[in-house]
């Protein structure tokens, strides 16, 4: 029977040492200490928080995957699984973070370390609050019914003035769009404050609304020093905002879930410089792993790269974080998988094909702007290639029906 | 001539693509998008604030590092240097991390990404005050003269009730032990909240100041919530408390800044979680790019793993991240590097020897505790051993004239 109340991680290790003693070693350098007993760690002490070994399982002898002190020629690759009591880290995420994917991988006995899956026990779960919003509440606020949200990024990302900044807003309300979000890297600067784009786009959201009658959301870049975080938030809500995004893996774990706690908009989780802890598979922490630590935290939106897309993740890899993300955690909202890089007509039906679910906010750049019918008609491509993936009907049949799928098509082939 | 507001950042790259063309891929995603132009992209945009490749130094033909979309056979490996538009980020450093440290680790054409050095402008640094406390104020809060301080981490480090705690810290701050330190993974459990170590120690080691004459510092963990943070740094301060403890990875750098801005002590950084994104030398970021961004947050201390530690890097990388850490930066007090992990009187004189400072804070374990004479004994040896290493006395000698650092080299020899 498993205990409750302890959390479970697995991980993949390489050692030197047999792999046995390479995980007492892990778990003793993340826990109590069972690798070298010091004065005062008492067997009572030891039982009750110390990390527990419960599944070794040898893979085969390979050459090192990481540097270390030492140089062997080969290693022995193995699937740990280790226990840790919930005691010893309360319901604190960041403590939980530390105890999982702390400092256990800069162990010189490890020549792999990799957290690739974690159990939670569900009084941990239970203390977070998850989701504010999700996808649910994204709907609502957008006036957005069931089917693959639409949305975009404001290219060119940086740079951008006022008027031409105006301008693309505009272009994009009016299109319908369901959501426009910030580049990561357009945050508080000088010559396109915050402040400034709030106050723009909250009027040409408005304006277009009276039109469209949905009222697009734009995911306001927040990310930057936590002492003005709030001060960032409440511009954007003053305004009359309903989203604000935080770039998750810079900014902290700890940093979202404070966001959380004063949000009165989803908060869109950007994972800009995630992969450098998760790309090498010997290393760092799966996305399968982490994206159940930022969800407690209380992102309502979090990016997973796309099918077909210009990141490193196969798309295996993408279906299998989308199933991640769309899987229940606790009692918050259901997040919303945010896809992007990329995406264009050609998305949905691979897309449905592998995740069986449209609770998917698609972020699309050229396919949109650059649709030789306009944003709006590039906005009505995409939905029209979603419903017909939904619909079991092929992208030619649909297109044969709706001048705007037909359009992007003949513009986007992938043969061009 | 540089342009004295751009940052450089200098990354190994592989690519099976041209190493130019790769470059320019790293450097559109990064800022305008030189890649592939979008409309709103003017000439004058593109110069003002695209990144600009400065240099490609082609390495050679390897197997890819790292995993992607496709997987060629053999890529070309190079080091390229990119200057990016200060204007881009202004003096924002979570903007700044995303800038030279975001998505560019997952760009699919890229088989390796690695943040190896950063050179910030000037005005850049100087818009962060840095550490407030520093090697200076530290010594002056301890009443520490000059020489490596010497300091110790509560062990068991996690699990130990309030007696045992007690103890533990009355016999080091009666040892004359300038600074003792939670592990990470002690934050605020509910059996020993923060609270209680804070009043226990606070009394200890005011007990102990009257008979050493020296003030032990204490870097109570306040890792945790960010809501709550300003709640348990000001429970540290009205205890007298004189240090609080970050793990910085964990936490992130913005949230290592925003501890800065209200922060009456120093800042003690641990590096937990670090070598997840550091470890492997194709991925990530080194630790010298690394480190600016943490003093430039604030730290007072910074962990630097040590000379013979258990963890990975060698002697030679934890010489020159040291090194790096005592290059100045900016206006801020000099940090002092943490040493920790298998510290003993053998580690001062390689440690003098590879870095000719004794600006350090080393952390023994064992040394201390384990010490044949009493943890007092212990700190005196560690004080002779460095004493001898910057006088130029072999270990030898000074045992012969010091009877404590005799019953160490004893009874630690690493030949036993």
């Amino acid at each position: 029977m498993r205990d409750p109340r302890r959390i479970i991680a697995r991980y993949c290790i390489e050692s030197a040492i047999p792999p046995e003693r390479a995980a007492e070693i892990l778990a003793g350098e993340q826990s109590s200490g069972t690798f070298v007993r010091v004065p005062g760690e008492t067997q009572e002490l030891h039982e009750r928080h110390g990390a527990r070994i419960i599944d070794v399982r040898t893979l085969g002898e390979t050459t090192p995957s990481l540097p270390s002190r030492s140089a062997p020629q080969m290693v022995t690759a193995a699937e740990i699984e280790v226990e840790f009591p919930m005691e010893n880290v309360g319901s604190d995420l960041a403590t939980a973070l530390t105890a999982v994917a702390g400092n256990l991988f800069e162990l010189e006995q490890l020549f792999a370390c990799r957290l690739q899956s974690l159990v939670l026990p569900e009084e941990f779960i239970a203390s977070h609050p998850g989701a504010r919003f999700g996808t649910a509440g994204t709907r609502r606020l957008i006036g957005a019914g069931p089917g693959a949200m639409v949305g975009t990024i404001i290219k060119p990302n940086i740079g951008l003035r006022e008027d031409a900044f105006r301008s693309i807003v505009k272009d994009l309300a009016l299109a319908s769009i369901d959501l426009i979000k910030d580049d990561e890297l357009m945050t508080d600067p000088s010559y396109l404050p915050l402040e400034t784009r709030v106050r723009i786009a909250a009027e040409e959201i408005d304006s277009a609304a009276q039109v469209t009658g949905r009222r697009t959301m734009y995911a306001f870049n927040i990310t930057g020093d936590i002492a003005g975080l709030r001060r960032r938030h409440d511009l954007v809500v003053a305004a009359g905002g309903t989203c604000v995004m935080l770039t998750v893996p810079v900014m902290g774990i700890p940093a979202l879930e404070y966001l959380r706690s004063f949000s009165e908009v989803p908060i869109h989780g950007h994972r800009g410089g995630l992969a450098a802890s998760m790309r090498h598979p010997g290393l760092g922490i799966s996305y399968v792993a982490w994206q159940q630590l930022a969800r407690l935290a209380g992102a309502d939106h979090l990016h997973v790269g796309g099918l077909g897309s210009k990141f490193y993740e196969t798309d295996d890899e993408v279906a299998a974080n989308i199933r991640a993300l769309l899987t229940p955690l606790g009692t918050g909202e259901q997040v919303t998988p945010a896809l992007s890089s990329a995406q264009n007509v050609f998305s949905p039906h691979p897309t449905w094909a592998a995740v069986q679910s449209s609770d998917l906010l698609m972020l699309a750049g050229g396919g949109i702007a650059a649709h030789p019918g306009g944003p709006a008609r590039g906005v009505a491509s995409l939905r029209e290639a979603w419903e017909a993936a939904q619909a079991g009907v092929s992208l030619a049949d649909a297109a044969r029906e709706h001048p705007p799928l037909a359009e992007a098509v003949a513009a986007f082939s992938r043969s061009a």
